[in-house]
């Protein structure tokens, strides 16, 4: 096998030009269809085998799917720039797609996932803002890559190249998930069911940033991600002019309002780390009319899968208490979910020894301590119930501000030493230990 | 003069036409391009003076114009059917008009006003709403004749036929206000301080609906209508990742929340009426975000213009305090209100006198009590303040539901009614008393 | 009859006196031992015929009784000074006396209450408070005479003394009504249930201050009263260590204090007034404790019985709502009422008439507008529905400062007013008109 | 040294017969004078020499020491049985004490302490209820031993006995602080800064049950105490009569209100455990008056120093926001503090192997996690901030019910094992590893 070095040098430029068109066109989850088409007219020159969409996704494992209207405008604006062929398959929120590389040699399936949606802000348009100077920041009005994922897509690409030209040297399988809606955690279970992790034998995915560390630095396991269920309330009053016949209203905006206000006061858990959080809330026609209509997007994180039960189950208690309250109705749609994760210690070691050898890896961690949610997590827990192994990994970069705030970035520099990890991850064999 | 039970029968098929129209084709305040077109095409064929636009409303006067996004896509759509000649006059929010008849014969200057807008609310779609059966439901999603203007403005262009084709038998002077954005209290003063109003002897405005009175009933004067204030809120704080760093967001959503929830605790007021309502919240971004937006639509009213000050002070108190409790911040925009108003008791036995009459009312009530808001106040106070007098009727009509609900409807037969009513004030000469 | 100058003169000081003994002792609802028992010896001496605690109430028509425990550490306390003959008949919380005088003359039966219960207010302490300047402040901790009921007792007294005074010149008969616990509605019921007033034509009651009036000027009438009701909530939750299983508590205290800041969120009624207060919250046993108790105090109010019932319906609602969101218990007893209340035209002008000759009396206004509540409305709405009259006066008085505060006070020249309509009200005859 | 389970054996009935007599008579922090008295009596015939109340406390480093009135109130009923000698030292809330036995023989300083203070809780009275079946359920209502201080006391007895009768064959010095007021974090920062724990080369102290262990297992070091602050809001607003002039109140009941339900929505922070609590909530005069008098105890903790810090600096912003949102003042307290403390690793090593030889001690686990406060952490940073080691050990006992619930309790032979663990320890010499 050639030295890797050259062909991560060769391929720099590239993860550039990637990496900023998705930034630029940044699509939200179950709608990425612009961004899948992209990814697949890239694999299907390398010769991969691709599943895309319908194909890729089992249909009704999907969590909080946008509505009929939506999707339909969304798909008609795609329908200007993406392949019939593609698109056919992608109709109703089925994006992201599974390419497969079989080496037909004997050995192991791997498979590596990447996350490709953004997430619903608008993006930071300053001087001090790396994408808006360098006039990649986001073309599309309230959506944003402000988590990373045009990064994760890119280093995906990146490492697709690397297998297709050094196909030769490389035995077993690959499988490489290129998954919609990883926000919100309602992409990755619809993967998971269609099958595709049934026999792999390792699994890797990963995420920039997370940790303040260095380019350079990279966790080979990491611990803490937090079990998640994600719920939408829709509350159901009456309206009424707030002047002439208050008292005929029944108030969906208080009622949503309490909710947000009250789930803070579940009790916090004695066992482990717990999480709540009212991210959204609209509600209400204008001023002078009591609102009927209130909606509510909630999560609640648990360090494990039974804090993680408790926090819901206090919250849904409290939506229905805060619209008994102002006597209006409620939904409650359970809308994504994440599950606890445990990284296999063995690959620790594993990535650990492998990377010695890495021009662009200075450190790696064992083990890195996180606290968000990760929808891999569906991935990871079925590969290892078939007795597979799985690690979920963090690339180092500095941030200039928060994830999922307006004026996220991260070092392109990381994209390298990411890419450059996952193919020390492949040459390694697996052989060590 | 003709007996005018044949011009009212004339006109009938047309009231009809026309009121249905408008229903069919509602438009929110201040973006009334289409109304306020049609409006003006109708009193040009009449023989009127028409100052439409920037020729009727004194510009910085108006509260509450919509974003110039917003207004310009408007235009753009009203491009399609809107004359250019009018389209010109009414760019950047400046809709409605001031139509003028001037019998050149000596008399007094009477003023009517019709409100033309439409509210945000979804008009229901069921065999049961009228509008809905027939047809005229409104086709513009979101956006609906809620509160009965699509029938005022029927009423004044009926009254504008009568006065056009009786003129020979009329004196005096007539000033014909179609006023935009009543809702919300945005659009009155900026007709009042463009001088319509400054040597007017008597002022006529009413309403369909409010009080529940049969068809045929009539209300010669109210009293009750409340003072009023109009507060958007703006709550910026900074956002984070809900699950890794809750800590460094300061939410905006929570502010928000608090804010609408704590308003109902300002205490009431011992000396009369008093009322507060958050009808609109808007906040965050997504469920695993700590929100760094919200908006809240806030409206106080009063009894007295004393009752609402301070009803507005302790508004803005408490949402200042729901920022600071979670330490973001707000900024609080004034963007409308109304006055209290007092008819003149005067009018009161002059309509019913001069009614005594008419065909189409059976019993006209000296006095109603109300309890909304109304932005004719300013031109009430501004016709009294220079000695002229007066009133603000109701229509009876039974309603199906309430005033700003989605199965508003009113019985048509009132708009008969309610013109005869005016036709009587005209004829009347206001020499009884 | 002599004139009765000289007998407001001759008992000017024994007013002051009264007043001043009831204002340092002062007692809660159901607990005027003490005060009973003062009553009780003055009118024995003037030869009324005394019905004491259970002789003059129905016991299971009071309301919100305090709980044996307090009680019989009153009574005790009570004993050292109280005569067993009253203390007797007024275990258990039946205090408060009926004092009837018959002349045995043909003529009407006239009833007078005056309500002797004091608050739970600590009184003002600074040489700027009359009482506590010259020496009457209160020397019961925590109870203070806030409300003027001092003053009525004083009048009645006064009233008492004149009836028997003068006897020989008087016709009919005359029930002087000590009510106890009219603070929170609770006494007057189980006056009006034992049947003092069924056989009463004439009902006179009133109350010094409540307008800001001066002294001299007095009402003949009120309106406005308003019904309201009185609820006691208890929450009933689970204690838990708040650092170590913070989980397993269910948080009375938050209850508790979530339906007090909610309560104020029902809707304002559009067909009158209405009023929520939440005065008392006990809940908790100490800071590292999920709290397992709370204690609430609630009191709604409305301008008729309608918005009352309204007013409480909601509030029962949001109250077990507050419950269920917390996961705590909640009993709610009902402690208390009042009605609404319609004082007689006709007795407006008759006192008007009877009062012109008053040396004290300056000015009778015929009605006053207030918007407090009053348990007399149980009497009044008895006497009236016998066909008897009734009415509820004003006794003019500037006021320090308001009803219910600890500094709240009166002009003592109010007392000579007061009496002074009273006699008049009685020398009238009932005659004019 | 004789074999000291015949010691053990001997001092069995005693253990339980002051355990059930603290039990029996607990008092709050602070006011523990017939406590101290009982322990005093105790030790002062073993020969200890004692340092009471203002000798063993440094006065001003008291938090939240209780008001004079109640303070006079308790030493008033304390002067019937306890000596003057002991009381005349513990005037105004100077309890506990601290004794010292000097062997005079070269060797260590060892310092046990005992926390002495009992919980506002009213005990259980049912027979499931161990204390109430035995007769030696709370003679004093409202306060209960409900975190096992009657039993940490006891154990200090049986110690200093052990001591005493060993003294020939010990080594160094002992000193035993029978501290007050451990709940709230009080009373330890006094008799830190008394000095006491200067010279101090090993410091023990422990708590019964925390985690469920079974008797017989204990454990030699905890990890998990959260640092912590307690703070008294009181707020203070205007009265006002909620019928008549509701908007001349400001309310303090909502403020408190406000103030506790929001408390909980301050952020979680990523780097360690936090915890908010309002314990107890006072407010209110009556159900008819607006509040102007509120009362708050609230507590804070985290699992580091800065964690705490970031909750108390969160908690008091959202108080003053609470009060200024219903225009009330407030004043926070801070009435007292724990802070973090690491145990010694070295002690974990040294208990498990001296405790081999216990019959009593069956497993010791060298590590237990726990999570509340403690302000032996104050005594325990002194010791190892000038050399010395430290450690806070638990005693394993099934509980009936949780910490500071009305049903606590413990199996009485924990006190046996723990104070054969102390034993244990002195007779280890501290000479192993």
């Amino acid at each position: 096998m050639p030295h890797n070095d050259s062909f991560i040098q060769s391929i720099q430029p590239k993860l550039i030009e990637w990496r900023r068109h998705f930034h630029k066109y940044p699509e939200l989850g179950f709608m990425e269809y612009c961004t899948t088409y992209t990814i697949g007219q890239e694999l299907e020159k390398l010769g991969f085998t691709l599943y895309v969409g319908k194909d890729a996704l089992q249909s009704d494992s999907r969590y909080g799917v946008p509505d009929k209207e939506t999707l339909q405008e969304k798909e008609m604006v795609a329908s200007a720039s993406v392949d019939d062929r593609f698109l056919a398959n992608m109709k109703g929120g089925h994006t992201g797609l599974v390419a497969v590389w079989d080496t037909e040699k004997n050995g192991d399936h791997l498979a590596f996932r990447f996350d490709i949606d953004a997430l619903p802000i608008t993006e930071a348009e300053d001087e001090h803002h790396f994408p808006f100077k360098h006039s990649f920041v986001s073309k599309h009005s309230g959506v944003m890559h402000a988590c990373g994922h045009d990064g994760h897509t890119t280093i995906g690409l990146g490492l697709a190249h690397f297998i297709a030209e050094n196909s030769s040297d490389l035995n077993g399988k690959f499988t490489l998930l290129f998954q919609p809606a990883e926000e919100g955690g309602r992409g990755a279970r619809a993967m998971t069911d269609k099958g595709w992790l049934k026999d792999v034998d390792f699994f890797y995915s990963g995420h920039i940033g997370i940790q303040d560390l260095p380019v350079g630095t990279v966790a080979a396991t990491t611990k803490g991600f937090l079990a998640s269920a994600k719920l939408d309330a829709y509350f159901n009053g009456q309206s009424s002019h707030a002047g002439m016949k208050p008292e005929e209203g029944r108030n969906a905006l208080l009622a949503a309002a309490t909710a947000a206000t009250q789930l803070h006061s579940i009790p916090r858990h004695s066992e482990g780390i717990s999480r709540v959080n009212a991210g959204k809330l609209i509600a209400g026609n204008g001023r002078n009319i009591i609102s009927d209509r209130g909606f509510l997007e909630i999560e609640t994180r648990g360090e494990t899968k039974a804090i993680n039960a408790y926090m819901q189950k206090e919250a849904r208690r409290m939506i229905q208490a805060a619209a008994d309250m102002h006597q209006v109705d409620v939904e409650i749609d359970f809308v994504g979910e994440t599950e606890q994760m445990i990284c296999d210690d063995s690959l620790a070691s594993y990535i650990s020894k492998v990377c010695e050898s890495s021009e662009y890896i200075h450190e790696v961690i064992p083990v890195a301590r996180v606290s968000g949610s990760e929808d891999a997590s569906f991935m990871m827990n079925e590969v290892q119930s078939q007795g597979g192994q799985a690690t979920y990994m963090l690339f180092g970069t500095r941030l200039p501000d928060n994830h999922h705030s307006p004026s996220f970035d991260f070092e392109e520099e990381v994209l390298t030493t990411a890419l450059d990890m996952y193919i020390h991850i492949i040459k390694g064999g697996h052989l060590i230990d």
